[in-house]
Order: C-alpha cells, then sequence, then structure tokens
C-alpha cells in the first residue's frame, strides 16, 4: 500500500508531507509510458510538488536567505552529494528528486521580498500555476491545429494591447518573443521591411546605407539587432540625453542631419520607455514629429516601462505612444508575469507577415479545415515557438486591469518612499535629481571614511567606484539581499535599485537600507 | 477547518481528490505574498496538480481523445463558460482553475501516444518535473549571479554534446537557443563574423555579396536567417537532391563555381541531418571536403537528426560530423525534452562572444566577486534568455546516455515496423524507395477509388492531392489520432509520418493504418 497526501491545520501553517518510506526506490521505468505506471507518476510528481511549494512557502519568507552563495569552482567540485556532471547510466529517483532540492538550494530566490537585482522580479502564484500548465500542455505557437487555445489567446492579449497602447482598433498585429532583445529586433527588421521590402530578397545592397538611431541611455539590443542584421554597429547612432538619461530631440534632428548629409538614409528612431539604469522615458512626441517630418519609423522600447500604460496614474508617461510604429513591452517585468513573456506590437497589419513569411509547406498547409489565418508561425523569425502567452493571459484573468494598475502604483509608491528616504540621508547622493520616471532609484552610498572628500578627485572616484561591488560581494555572501550596481559613462559604480516584486513592502526598503549601511560603514 | 489530500488505493488506478467544498471561494488577495497567505497558495496550487496529474494521467490513456477539436469562432464565441475574453475586473480563484480545465480540455495532447503531428511529440514525466521546477525558480540565464546552478548546467551539458559530436576536448563553444531557427540563425551569423568580422560593425556593405548554401529539402529557417541578417534570400542558394532528399555534392560544387565567376563570395553551406519531411542526412564527409576546399563553414543542422548521435547503431548517418564549424541540435524532437530545448554548438571557441558581445556595463560588471567568465548572456543574442536548460539536465540524470539511446533506437525500430507494414500493403504507395534514414514515413494513401487510374493524369494528381487533407480533417473531427501530411515539389500531398514519442507502441502504429484506411476507403 502506498499512500500520500497533505495535512493542512488551519490557521497554522505546518504542512505535513507523509508517504511511506518503502514507496521508493522506484525508477525511471516505473514511470508513465510504463504500463501500470501512473502510480509511480503520480507518487514522484506529488513528491516533486512537495519540494516546489516548500520552496514557495520559503521565498516569501523573510527570514529565509535569498541566497546561500558559492563559486563556480565549488558548485563544479560537487557539494554534498548534488553532482551536475551527466553519466551515461541512469540515476534512481531518489536521487532525481535530491538533484531537484539542491538546484533549488544553490540557486537564487527570484521571488524573495529582499530581491531587488533586476527588472524582473517575484513569484506571481497565479503566473507560475499558468507556466506549470503551459509546461504539462507541452505544445508549440506555430499553428492553431496543435495549440488552438493558446493562439486565441494570444491573438485576443495582443488586441488588447495594442487598444492601451491607443491604435485605431481593428488594425496592427504583434507576436511574444523571446524576451525584450528579440522584439526590438523585431522592430528593426520591420523597419526595414516597410521602407525597403527588396532587402528580404536582395539583401543590404538593395538599400542605401541605413542609420538608426538610439539613446545613449537605451538597451544595448538596438545595437545588437543592428550588428546582426546587416547594418553594422557603427550605423547604429547613439542619442544625447538631459541628466536624466532622456533622450534630447533637438540632437535626434541634428543627428538626421548630418546623416542625410552623408549620403546615408535614417531609417528608425527608438525611443526608450523606460530606460534600463535610470528608468527614463523619452519625450515620444516631440521624437514622433521629428520621424513625422524625416519620414522614419518610430519604435517605442517599452520593455521596463510598458506596464505602466496599465496605470492611469503613470500613463501619461507615455504620451505619444499611439503614434509609434512598433512597441516593445515585456509582461515579465514591471507586470511581474514569470520568465519569458516579451511582445512586439506593430501598428500596420500584414507588415509582420510580409517581412518574415517563408510559406513552408509542411508547416502552413493551406488547404486544412479550419481557416488558417490563425496559423501564426509564419509571422516568427522562430519556428517552434514557447508558449509565453498562457501565464500572462491567466494573471489577466485573475487579477483585472485594475489588478495590474495596483500593483504597477504600489510599486511607484515604493520607490518613491525609497527616494524620499535617502535623498537627503547622509552618506547618500543621488546620481540625478528630482522624483524617479520609474521605479528606478540610482544612488551612491558614500561610506564616512569618503564623506570628507574632495568629490571631483580622482582618488574619490577611484575609491567610490570601489564601494558598490564591495557591498554587493558581501550582500552576496550573506545572502541578506540584492540588488544591482553598475557605472554609466563618466559616472563611476552607483547602486540602481529597481521595484517590481510584489511581495516587497516598505520594510523591506528599509532593510535594504540598513544592509547597505551595515556592509559598507567601515569601507 | 481545511483539508486536501490524495488517496491512491494500490494497485487501483484510481485517485480520489477531497477537499472541504467551502474551502473556496478564494480570491487572488488571499494568495502569496498575502499575509497569512500560504495555506490558500497551498490549497490553491495543489487544486491546479490536482488538475494537471489528471491531464496527464489521461494523455497516456489510449481511450481518451487526441484532441476535442474546435473551429476558431466556436472558441472565440466562448464554450460553456470558458470565455477567452480579458476584463477589467479579477475573476475567483475557482473560476481560474475552472479556466485551467477548460484550456487543457479544448487544447491538443501532445503527450497521447497517438499524437504524431509534429517533430516533437511525448510528455516525458522527468522532463515535466524539470519544467514546473524552472518555472517555480524562475530566473534567468544572463548571469552566474541569478543562475549559478543553471549556469553550469548549460556549460557541462554543452560541453558533453561537443564531446559527442567528436570535436577536440577542451575546444568550443555554445548556447541553447529558442528553438532550431535561432540557432541556425546563430550558425549564419558566426560564419560571416569568422569570414568579415568588420561586417559586425560597419554592415553587409563591408563585405562583397555574400552567398549561402543549403539543400532544397532543407528547413525554412536557413533562408529566414538570410533574409533577417540582410544577405538577402536570393543570396540563399538551394541545392539539389537524390530521390530520397539528400543533397547531391557534385551540385554544391558546380553552385559554388558558378557564384565565383559571377564574383560573389561562397560563404556558408548548411548539412541537414534529418530533413524535415523525408528525415534525410546529407553526406557531411563529402560536404566537408568541398567547403575545406573553398574555405567555407560547414554548418550541420541536426536539429531534427541530433539525437541519433547518442545511437551506437544510427550516429554513423552523422558520419563528418566532427568535421563541421557549428551544429544544431534541438533535444527537444527526437529526444523527447519538452519544448523548448535547442542547442547551438561551435567548434571555434570565443567565436560567439567575439559575434555578439556588446559589453553592457549595467549587467556584465567586470568588477564582481566571482569569475565572470561564467556570465554567459553577452554571448547571445537575446539580453534576458530562459532556463532550457534544467529539464534536460534532469532527464539526462535520469536516463542516463543510454536511456536516451535506447529511445532512439525504439523509434527507429518503430518507423522500421511501420514502413514494413505499409510499403507492399494494397493502397499504399511510398514517396521515396527504401529504408527511411529517420523515422519519417512519407507515404500516400490510395483511396478505392483511385485505385485503377493513370498515375500521371492531372484528374489522379488533382484527386490524390486532396486525400490526405481529406482523411486529416476528418481524423481531427474524430480526434482519434493526428499525423500530418504536406506536398514536396512536384509531389501532390502525402503523409509523413514520424515517431519520437516514447509512448507510441506497435499497435499504435496499428491503430493509425486502420484509421486512415476507415476514414479514406470511400474517398
Amino acid at each position: 500500500f502506498l499512500q500520500h497526501g497533505w495535512v493542512m491545520g488551519s490557521p497554522a501553517s505546518t504542512y505535513i508531507c507523509f508517504h511511506f518510506v518503502n514507496a521508493f526506490p522506484l525508477i525511471l521505468l516505473d514511470l508513465l509510458p510504463a504500463k501500470n505506471g501512473e502510480e509511480a507518476t503520480m507518487q514522484f510528481l506529488l513528491e516533486l510538488v512537495d519540494i516546489l511549494t516548500n520552496y514557495v512557502r520559503k521565498s516569501f519568507d523573510r527570514s529565509t536567505k535569498v541566497l546561500d552563495f558559492h563559486h563556480p569552482h565549488q558548485l563544479l567540485e560537487g557539494m554534498e552529494g548534488f553532482n551536475l556532471e551527466l553519466s551515461d547510466q541512469p540515476e534512481s529517483l531518489e536521487q532525481i528528486l535530491v538533484d531537484c532540492r539542491d538546484t533549488l538550494k544553490y540557486g537564487v530566490r527570484t521571488g524573495h521580498p529582499r530581491f531587488f537585482n533586476q527588472l524582473s522580479t517575484g513569484l506571481d502564484i497565479i503566473g507560475l500555476a499558468g507556466e506549470w500548465l503551459t509546461s504539462t500542455a507541452n505544445t508549440n505557437m506555430f499553428t492553431y491545429e496543435i495549440a488552438p487555445v493558446f493562439v486565441l489567446m494570444e491573438q485576443l492579449t495582443l488586441k488588447k494591447m495594442r487598444e492601451i497602447i491607443g491604435w485605431p482598433p481593428g488594425e496592427g498585429d504583434g507576436i511574444f518573443s523571446p524576451g525584450g532583445a528579440i522584439s526590438n529586433m523585431y522592430s528593426v527588421m520591420i523597419a526595414r521591411y516597410k521602407y525597403f521590402p527588396e532587402v528580404k530578397t536582395k539583401g543590404m545592397s538593395a538599400a542605401p546605407r541605413l542609420v538608426l538611431f538610439t539613446s545613449e541611455h537605451s538597451h544595448y539590443s538596438i545595437k545588437k539587432a543592428g550588428a546582426a542584421l546587416g547594418f553594422g554597429s557603427e550605423n547604429v547612432v547613439l542619442l544625447s540625453t538631459d541628466e536624466r538619461g532622456r533622450v534630447i530631440p533637438a540632437d535626434l534632428e541634428a543627428k538626421i542631419l548630418d546623416v542625410k548629409q552623408k549620403g546615408y538614409h535614417p531609417l528608425f528612431v527608438n525611443a526608450t520607455a523606460g530606460s534600463t539604469v535610470y528608468g527614463a522615458f523619452d519625450p515620444i512626441n516631440e521624437i514622433a514629429d521629428i520621424c513625422e517630418k524625416y519620414n522614419m519609423w518610430l519604435h517605442v522600447d517599452g520593455a521596463w516601462g510598458g506596464g505602466l500604460l496599465m496605470s492611469r496614474k503613470h500613463r501619461h508617461k507615455f504620451s505619444g505612444v499611439e503614434r509609434a510604429n512598433s512597441v516593445t513591452w515585456n509582461p515579465h517585468k514591471m507586470m511581474g508575469v514569470p520568465l519569458q513573456c516579451s511582445a512586439i506590437l506593430v501598428r500596420e497589419k500584414g507588415i509582420l507577415a510580409g517581412c518574415n513569411s517563408m510559406c513552408a509547406g509542411y508547416l502552413f498547409q493551406p488547404d486544412k479545415q479550419y481557416d488558417v489565418s490563425y496559423d501564426t508561425g509564419d509571422k516568427a523569425i522562430q519556428c517552434g515557438r514557447h508558449v509565453d502567452i498562457f501565464k500572462f493571459w491567466l494573471m489577466w484573468k485573475a487579477k483585472g486591469t485594475i489588478g495590474f494598475e495596483q500593483h504597477i502604483d504600489k510599486c511607484l509608491d515604493l520607490s518613491q518612499y525609497l527616494y524620499d528616504k535617502i535623498r537627503n540621508r547622509e552618506g547618500y547622493e543621488m546620481v540625478f535629481d528630482g522624483v524617479p520616471q520609474h521605479t528606478n532609484v540610482c544612488f551612491w552610498y558614500i561610506p564616512p571614511s569618503l564623506r570628507g572628500m574632495e568629490h571631483n578627485s580622482k582618488e574619490y572616484r577611484e575609491k567610490l567606484h570601489k564601494v558598490a561591488p564591495n557591498i554587493k560581494a558581501m550582500m552576496m555572501e550573506s545572502g541578506t539581499t540584492m540588488v544591482g550596481y553598475q557605472p554609466q559613462g563618466q559616472k563611476v559604480n552607483f547602486f540602481r535599485m529597481v521595484i517590481s516584486n510584489p511581495a516587497a513592502l516598505q520594510s523591506d526598503i528599509d532593510f535594504l537600507i540598513d544592509e547597505i549601511e551595515r556592509l559598507g560603514r567601515d569601507l
């Protein structure tokens, strides 16, 4: 006899998982599709779920560490029975479960309320449920034939996102792609196809020298797209910004004129809505005016900022976005959808398919019994495409549009709390003045030993440059919290605090500041 | 009081899920990170797991249909309480669970033993467990900092795959990418960077007109890469094949000479190892000789065939693969890893990073406390990258190399069984002669009404062209099994049977043939 279950006592938070020890060892060949493999399969999956739900509970528990740091060589040498090497012979299922537990143990709890290290943080339970279902369904987005429900969910969700952007109803297109960098790459490809469709068949030699424009503060994926797609990274012109990291429109126009004078063709402008480091929003309307004047494609990279479109309070930062030709928007960042979930949205219908279709006969048969306009695969640069939509659709169902709005507003309030807390606090210096536009709060912590020094001296700059990396290293060693740092232009290393984690509270912000001071005061 | 659990009676396969009805309705705000949200979270997740495990059990049950087909307009109009539209207001968690159940109900059971529709079929329980864990960990592959264990697993697994290819130990590189099309795109980018590194900065105008070669039977992603990366699809030259779909080396050489005579530069040859429709393996050694002679990059697209490298019996079909400069290999196809899992492997170390790096300061800080050579993100064209490695690593642990070998050999044996069964059977005609090289068995079913007709007549061809789509439509309506069809060149629609599903048995092959005859006999 085999028995397995959870008993939950309410209201206590103790969960007892019981199973008879003699149930193991099971081996792989006991599992489905083995004959009579149901029971072993259920047992194995429930054991795993026990490990996973324990991990989830602990991830939200502030007494648990964010990470248990080890160096690569330590993990490679093997940790107490956790051996990463692959072998010819199978392991027992018992060992597989141990491997699962250890994988989580030595990882980073990105859902922890004190994990602030990336733009994507938090662990949304509905989103998690969506991912578990997605992997159980294990299908592919290329045709309606094998993903009918997911294909329709994607279509409806993209339509809703375009409405929120403010494009005319009934128009437009889009697709979910594997991340913001690929979404941005799509935008460049589509822009090129719009103005020089013959490049698709004849290559870049069929067009004049094409130039892309994006700000110094924009994401590196625009430059990467320029390199990959055959423009060359030197033909990606970086625009100057104001002290807050926002594009200066006059600089854009001057650089367009300069490029035209050289005989090159200005093709594309990327306006960033929520830059990676400063959280800056470029002035879309003024950029759109210039794009119209010079007949250029306007892309808005809202990978990070996109979520603010859901907030009546904050969407004014996107003013003019409805004039864009394409928009990148990553629900996996500010909206807390599990990784990954990124949309490229396009105002003009048909152009995405025109740009990418190759009409593979084995996949996109025109003589199917259903309306094959729902076979979306040929719009993509991918063939197989992971189902990234379901978790997002399910979260939208569970939260409603207003739930996303509340989450966004709460995160921005929290970042305002942090800003108010440190802007006049001893030992802190803000990287730029004024209330941040997004949740990015950029600051230097100045240890007591540096506080009297001349700010412009080489020694001060060199010492300050090392403060954030030192604190970060100690933070990771002690495993209490995580926050990012980087230099930017001439500015030495500073902390970039970002808040997208729905679990974070004011007390977690307080904890972060205390921790920075505890670890940094003797530097 | 709240109680929830499974009681499993052994050996009977009945599972009883019990919970007090008054436990619901819970709402979203009861879940973590809500204060005291643990219990509601556990309850919700366990309810979901109950839905998922039921789905898993039924997917392996031959008395369950493969799909319950509905047309797009039917699903869009809403099915008995299943409404795909998104709204401003939240739904109850009870409705969310109903949505989950309905999403699975109207989907396609790709793990069903009689689902043969794609190259990726089956539902591996260990792989599924790996995906559930991956989504619970919810992290990103770009740095060791936030994915220490996964980054090392990827490194070790790629090393093992390169060893299996047969490249010199200690050399080489690679990365997991979102599917075979992107992996193939990487190979073209790297080849261009190897021979014309200045294209990265200066664009395609810095190089002569570059030409790519790939067979008529190869995957359309090479052409898509040519279009996307600025070569132009007309500069992707298609090679003729023999009647089995294998590249004719003399045709390659003739076309290279032709291109050179025109003053263009032959850059890259793609040899397909396991073509999509015929399962053909191009002769790698002969192609490698030509690539050496003309100093060209040799890529092997083993997206579909790659699994055969694990089989001592079948890997001879890859003879010469160790001479390739790069290889695409999708464990999510023949090896049964859940979607998606695709590797691009490169023989030369450093070139992947050279080609793609942009050194973003905010992500890849050089002054971290650990060995930053483990930060792999800058090698990718993506920024954020989904963790595709863990499910594969876990399956490898659980099966061992020999487990993959057994799976591959079994699938090829099954396809041989199908081939032997139908090649002389009345009413069948093979699309090409001889034992297939992979599990692809391509055939026409000729309904009795067509059997006496002149094969070369227009009427016969037109009628036969409609047979496979008609049978497929009826198959989907009845939901009993699924198999793909397509035309190829001058050949009218035929069935392409592929076997990668570990659940498939000889009786399922018999069932498929019976079903084709049942549905097709009156056409």
